[in-house]
């Protein structure tokens, strides 16, 4: 096969699935580790040594380093074993960008471990075909090459695997080859029937092959996803005449659902339903002084009505729970709770297990702090007193609710624990249910981050939300795209309770538009905290969180109101679900590429699926091009690699797009205009040419 | 140990040895492979796999990612051991750059192979002394702080390996303690003395560790050497009067060895000595036609007087040889051989194993070629007709040099040969004399070049010749320096007999003159071939060599003439070499520095050794400044991190400029002038205040 250029998308095509042949093992002398042609630093790879990881349907780039010493060619298969047993085996391409690195993609579509190795050959055959093309050409050794290429393809045309009317065509091929002139040498050698039988089954000598690999590939929707966060207390609270609330419940939240589905959200997250400490509980805003009626932070859990395991009383009894994990699904919702590893002054496990905390020299027990500042409504654990008991204690919480029928968890600061139990929790309940999905909510150094995600965290929360100019965001998204993306997630979130950036303080309805714009299109996994599409952009003066926290306090909202006053971006979340739903080049995380635009507030992304792996057998392009500055309008011209989708620049191609409808005609320059206070957003498809 | 700036120099000053004590080994839970302390990622570390190396006296950083949950603070040792079995145990400082790598640097003094591992900790004098510092400040917790002091320092009191006076200092503070007031807290917590206690002995728990690795430490040769190559042959030729030459001989040769010895070169490489084949021998500037008398490449190995084990007749006998080896290691010069495995069509391989070629249907056996280029005078090996055979022959060529006294062997075209072949053949020489260097010509791609290294090769041509540029030169040399320094070491050969590149062609005797000043300075190999310093820079039209390429004729050079008439670069050689003898740092790959200026034609770097890795004890500090424009005169100014020294920015320090003797008086912001055309390269050192 020849060699193609990094840009050439046939060479990430459809990856041939050549038939099954035993690698031809030429073992290294003892005590040598490199293989006769050599092989080093496969991916996908891990670097903190744990297995990389994919999702059903994923598309997952496999490359290696391989080559060989002078200029005879060499071919690469990587060998797969799905989590069945069955193998298969699939050729690469060398990136010809002088790396040597072999190339293919591969869609993974059954969940389970997979294992793979790299194995790597002399390609006779274009060795052969490339010495005697350029041979026929200059009149040389012509006697010579015709004599080796006829002994070449006698003997493929002897493998008794090859189809019969290849092993014709070979016999064929090798009788010609007798003549012996540079005529009929040149045109053997660049028979196209010829290289194409070679490519399906080369005919290879000198194998040497790489450890077996291992990789996990995990459901669905541990990559792809369009999560909702909400208050299930919020929801169909009500404030009596005398200003007191009565609590939402799991029944009053239930009329929210067919809400949220509309939208075209798959995951709906409820912050943590379990009973509210009453010892040190925070009034609004985060105040040490509660008011009463004040419910509490949902995060301070456990009280004389139990912990992790129990349902506050005010949101309902398990039956309640039951309904609402019924109504989720009935919508196509499926349900995340909240897994926050810490307690109240008044959880049951404080008498039970003091051990399980810190105990300060004056007998008390140590609150959460960041010295000097204190948390005072809650206790850490403290894992290292007890750690088989707390081990099983967090265990035995987590298949609870498994056993309730939830199998997502957003857990909540998990870079407060230890590294390694996670680890453990994630090994342990996944051997129990592999279909658990824990999303890691740390938001702290880069090495952290990547080392739980490592560990076996499926999503993470990402520094998405503070990076909002173009540099930044390409920087952010080629990284988790492209460099960490065997083994993190991100889940892009454009706000959560915590998180109002300044960019959607200030931004008013465009920035809004813009983060939604960007967060459902750039990454497979989005969220949006209740609230985003009523734009509530206040927050408590100096902070970069949501005045009026609803951590603290129950929100009432006008969910229909709003959509009637056309107030609401219900109607734009609602389609960029729909957009991600009918474009599967949305649900894959690895195949973003940046273009260039000669407006620095001009964002400009395309992400596409090929034809191999749609479903359709028709590719899929999206672009999206994104006025990052909500404050005015912006005119430029975005240059395209439109190579990427297999058009040659100078061509045409229609494009629609799909939130206005509007259809241009566009090339690999093109003028654009987005007005921050209209449509500051172009989501693009590239109309195949029929 | 508080956190410091990747700046800082003092981080990465005299790692503190600290005295031995047990590692407190928690085992990680059955199946989870993160430790209680999570280390990541060590350094050194060779992608390909295969263990790091070093040479004796090379200052070699060890790094680790290491973190915990939380805010409490850790400590991260690197714990060693030497070839000979002794332990000893570093503490690494956090680079403090947000990506929670520790990194500390050690000189590795002995040959062999070394054992390391990291050892992550629970640092609890860390955690406690910051939060006292912080709630002392703002008067919370005085007496719980105060407690938990008192019962730490009380603890770490009881230890009996701490020196007494220190176990009293900890008695003592433990009392204080007791008055439980904010003012003893902060003192205490702030103690510079306790504070250094655990510096040298932490008070530690929940330990972990990472596996033992592996590194191996070669002879200093392997990583710091001036190299002279010239032809034995040509020194000492004489024309005849009816124009033949007669050949010169080892014993003619001799007599050119206090030159290359005066000019300060350490290694003396000599091109290949054995007898040449007179088969399709190439004639002058490598035409197929041979005039009478010309002596062939030396490349084209084997006749009938022998092959690869054999002397060339007209150079001399074996004691000619052994003499020229004794008159060498006289001189302080260390013989290279060259190791070029091929064969002559006359040479005895081919009538006795003509198994180790290609045999053509023609029943001819295969030149060398790069289709269609053909190379008649020389047969490749093919490896793969009797590996076994062709190992062995290797080997015992090779073992038969060095059993006459040689021990480096310059390898032409390793990338032309099996990788593994290379790994066997270099472990199985290891273990027989551990000193045996070999330097890989590969001129080829640069994952090939990387694996050569990797495997085992001590030292690598680079791609040196063709980074010319201020942009080109600072990416090269933090590629060698930063990147690939925990396996591969380029010797910096300006010249070779193969190439002469344009910038030398072109750019006079300034161009000579700035690219020694950089080879030498830049790197701790460097290497001329023989005419550099006459300049001889007339190329063969249209390429990269030299017209009358000595691989294929006598050379007949004047050197002592030239020197006498003010026209040779020996004087700057041997200027250059005598720098790099008195400055350590010199002779270390990975401390240089890049620095800026505002003229993209000033390169600017500096090399600094710490006093503690200097021997003397004070510090050294060379700063280059180059103008690279061979053709004009450059005023900048130049702008220092001159923290990197020790110095504050705006503090002034003295210079002095090793070629011309120049004093000056700098600090962070210089204006420099550098002529062509007098002196393009300032070599100063900075002069250390009393």
């Amino acid at each position: 096969m020849a060699s193609r250029t990094a840009h050439e998308p046939a060479a990430l095509r459809s990856p041939a699935r050549i038939p099954l042949r035993p690698a031809a093992e030429t073992d290294p002398p003892a005590g040598v580790r490199a293989g006769r042609i050599p092989l080093f630093s496969p991916t996908p790879h891990v670097p903190q040594g744990y297995s990389p990881k994919a999702f059903v349907g994923e598309v997952v780039p496999f490359g290696v380093v391989a080559f060989r010493e002078g200029h005879d060619r060499i071919g690469v298969h990587v060998r797969l074993v799905d989590p069945a047993g069955t193998e298969s085996l699939h050729r690469l391409t060398p990136l010809a960008d002088g790396t040597d690195r072999w190339r293919t993609e591969i869609a993974l579509d059954a969940a389970g471990d997979w294992r793979y190795r790299f194995e790597g050959f002399a390609d006779d055959f274009a060795t052969w075909s490339h010495a005697a093309q350029v041979k026929a050409e200059v009149g040389v050794d012509i006697a010579v090459m015709s004599a080796l290429g006829a002994s070449l393809l006698s003997a493929a045309a002897g493998e008794k695997d090859r189809p019969a009317a290849e092993r014709t065509l070979l016999r064929t091929a090798a009788r010609r080859l007798r003549e012996a002139d540079a005529e009929t040498l040149s045109a053997v050698s660049t028979d196209a029937a010829l290289a194409a039988a070679f490519a399906d089954r080369p005919r290879a000598s000198l194998g040497s092959v790489t450890d077996w690999l291992t990789l996990t590939v995990e459901r669905k929707r541990a990559g792809v996803g369009s999560w909702y966060e909400f208050f299930p207390r919020s929801e169909g609270a009500v404030r009596r005449r005398d200003g007191t609330v009565r609590s939402g419940t799991f029944r009053t939240a239930i009329k929210r659902i067919p809400g949220v589905a509309g939208m075209g959200f798959d995951v709906l997250y409820l912050v943590p339903v379990h009973p509210i400490g009453q010892t040190n509980r925070k009034g609004r805003n985060n105040t040490l002084v509660t008011e009463p009626g004040d419910p509490g932070s949902p995060y301070a859990i456990g009280s004389p009505d139990g912990g992790h395991d129990a349902l506050h009383p005010e949101l309902g009894t398990e039956k309640d729970f039951r309904a609402l994990l019924r109504a989720a699904q009935k919508h196509g919702l499926e349900v995340a709770l909240d897994l926050a590893l810490q307690a109240s002054p008044d959880h049951p496990w404080v008498s039970e297990h003091p051990e399980w905390f810190t105990t300060l020299p004056d007998g008390t027990i140590a609150f959460a702090e960041n010295p000097p500042k204190k948390y005072q409504d809650i206790y850490p654990l403290n894992f290292d007193n007890d750690p088989a008991g707390i081990y099983a204690e967090m265990l035995r919480i987590v298949m609870h609710w498994v056993g309730l029928g939830v199998k997502i968890f957003r857990v909540d600061n998990p870079h407060t624990k230890p590294l390694q139990f996670w680890e453990w929790l994630i090994a342990q309940v996944r051997s129990a249910e592999p279909d658990v999905v824990f999303l890691a909510e740390a938001f702290t150094r880069p090495a952290v981050m990547r080392a739980l995600a490592a560990v076996g965290f499926q999503q993470s929360y990402s520094y998405f939300t503070w990076r909002n100019t173009k540099a930044e965001l390409e920087e952010f998204l080629t990284s988790v795209s492209h460099e960490t993306s065997d083994y993190m997630r991100p889940n892009l979130f454009v706000n959560t309770h915590d998180i109002l950036t300044e960019y959607l303080q200030f931004g008013g309805r465009a920035a809004y538009r813009i983060r939604a714009c960007i967060a459902a299109t750039a990454a497979p996994v989005w969220g949006v905290y209740a609230g985003y599409e009523l734009i509530e952009n206040v927050a408590r003066p100096g902070s970069e969180e949501n005045i009026d926290n609803e951590k603290y306090e129950f929100k009432f909202r006008d969910w229909e109101g709003a959509e009637e006053r056309g107030e609401s971006l219900a109607p734009l979340l609602r389609r960029l679900n729909e957009i991600r739903r009918s474009h599967p080049a949305l649900t894959q995380l690895r195949n973003i590429a940046f273009h260039w635009s000669d407006d620095d507030s001009v964002l400009v992304y395309s992400k596409h699926l090929d034809g191999a792996f749609t479903g359709t057998g028709r590719s899929d392009t999206v672009i999206v091009v994104a006025n990052l500055d909500p404050h005015s309008v912006r005119e430029t011209t975005v240059h395209l690699d439109t190579r990427i989708w297999g058009i040659q620049p100078g061509d045409g191609f229609e494009v629609e797009d799909l939130i206005t409808g509007s259809i241009w005609t566009w090339s690999d320059h093109n003028y654009v205009r987005l007005d921050a206070f209209a449509e500051p957003v172009h989501i693009l498809r590239v109309k195949e040419r029929s």
